[in-house]
């Protein structure tokens, strides 16, 4: 009887859930659209597929289930307080709605700090105590772990770094400031520098297939995003000389287009990164980052008294 | 017969020491000046004061002496490993230096950390456990304090605030960066701008002292400053989510002459600010601050244990 959790993997664009045991090892993982669906039918489908699961591993005993939303989460009431990438889940009491129907425990974290403990736990980050995990996908956040754990902030909002401010009379941002890293280094921000050439109306992932198969402009853009990453970057390790950042989510596939511009800009601005031996890595478990941490989240107390 | 300690902090312009009780209370302070003075002779300044002290106060006991200092140091080894603004002081190994004339234990921070811990024991961030302290000075740097504990690094160099990027293409700076906060936001800043004024070589205390008469010129330049302190503290609410950001140092005085550019900034580009109740505050020690936190080092196991 192996102790196992499920993580689920709340994104912008995909629902994402898998079921892994203790020692880290994926049993079982299955990926459907989040994008422009109800609330209430993204809870059927994370209902159902764990229904599945525990039915599958019905000889396994789940130790709960952790949830990684893109989104700002009250972790005392567990309550989606603003998701701006996550339509209609603003104030959603997601922990209570699972738990009613589940009869499990249901732990709750913010999709970026659910990755930087994915990657703690079976990744890149493993055995290091300050690190921050940048996730790039829809929009752009980062997990940071600072003395071992997961810096929250007093309001469970640190690691806003796609709203530090990148070029101070650049692009208008959707949170009223302007030149925030958001607008030039995630998924929005590619498709609106897209937006701003001969290229139009793009996906993301359109503009990186465009990119890889040579289109100069699209190439560009990308250019354009190391650049914004690598300015954000520089400003973390003078402020933080941590000995490790890894970059994760839906936008590692470009790393080669974006990272030659980044590290230029990296170097170029961090005098702290020019005498150290600091890392900038790309995250290890990519795109299952955030189900690693979310799994992780109901067999933290297990592991701890293990370790 | 009362425990006490001596907090040294030696800064790019001045030498302070001060004898400190372990309820908090200055017993005797002074002050001398350290710009442009060879390493020795202040070693031997530091050694005479704290002489000095320990024959007055000869019926106490002293747990130790603890400095702050202006640049960056091997904690391990006790040597300043990088020292801009402190002449001389480059791989100077200091506490080994103190330990053998002074027969005391001897322990070092950096300045803005120092300032940080003096805040958290005995001013603004009494009780805080994640807050950080900007200390605008000759430079600028931050003290980190996060999970209650000094934020160092792992090479004891964070807080490197100064040297932000905060304008892409803005001031070059010493260390080789383009914009750095510190062209702006720092007593080396303030006379940089004077310098592209017709106000000319003139020392920040004489902008100051223009600017508070009501030369425009003058008070423009705190204006810009305020605006760079501005856009780097949004990014730090926007990273940390911390409850309280504290501005010490030097250049408090002129916190009227620049807050209000500086608020504007953070309101419009942080929207964490402008959805949490983040404070943004005077240091309660204002000058003192790295002085008592230099004290608190040798206090520090003593005043836990008692807690």
């Amino acid at each position: 009887m192996t102790k196992y959790s499920i993580g689920v993997d709340l994104g912008a664009t995909n629902l994402r859930v898998a079921a892994i045991d203790i020692s880290g090892r994926i049993m079982e993982k299955t990926s459907m659209p989040s994008l422009f669906r109800e609330p209430y039918t993204i809870i059927n489908d994370i209902v159902s597929s764990i229904g599945g699961l525990q039915e599958r591993f019905g000889n396994h005993q789940l130790m709960g289930v952790g949830v990684g939303v893109a989104g700002f989460i009250f972790l005392g009431s567990g309550i989606i307080a603003d998701s701006p990438n996550l339509a209609g889940f603003n104030n959603f009491p997601i922990r209570v709605e699972l738990e009613d129907r589940l009869h499990v425990p249901v732990f709750l974290e913010n999709d970026a700090n659910a990755s930087a403990l994915g990657e703690k736990w079976m990744g890149s980050g493993c055995g290091i105590n300050n690190f921050v995990l940048i996730a790039t996908g829809t929009g752009i956040g980062a997990g940071i772990i600072a003395h071992g754990k997961i810096l929250h902030g007093f309001m469970g909002m640190a690691g806003e770094i796609g709203h530090m401010t990148v070029f101070p009379g650049g692009s208008r941002c959707g949170c009223d400031n302007y030149g925030c890293l958001e607008q030039y280094a995630s998924g929005t921000g590619v498709m609106r520098m897209a937006k701003d050439t001969s290229l139009g109306n793009l996906t993301s992932a359109e503009v990186y297939e465009l990119a890889i198969t040579g289109d100069i402009t699209a190439q560009q853009i990308f250019v354009d995003m190391g650049r914004a990453l690598g300015i954000s970057l520089a400003a973390l390790i003078n402020l933080l000389n941590f000995p490790l950042y890894l970059i994760g989510g839906g936008l590692l596939p470009a790393w080669d287009l974006f990272a030659t511009t980044m590290m230029e800009e990296v170097h170029r601005r961090s005098f702290v990164f020019r005498n150290t031996e600091t890392k900038i890595e790309k995250a290890l478990l990519q795109g299952d980052s955030c189900l690693y941490g979310a799994a992780y989240l109901p067999l933290k107390d297990l592991l701890d008294s293990n370790s």
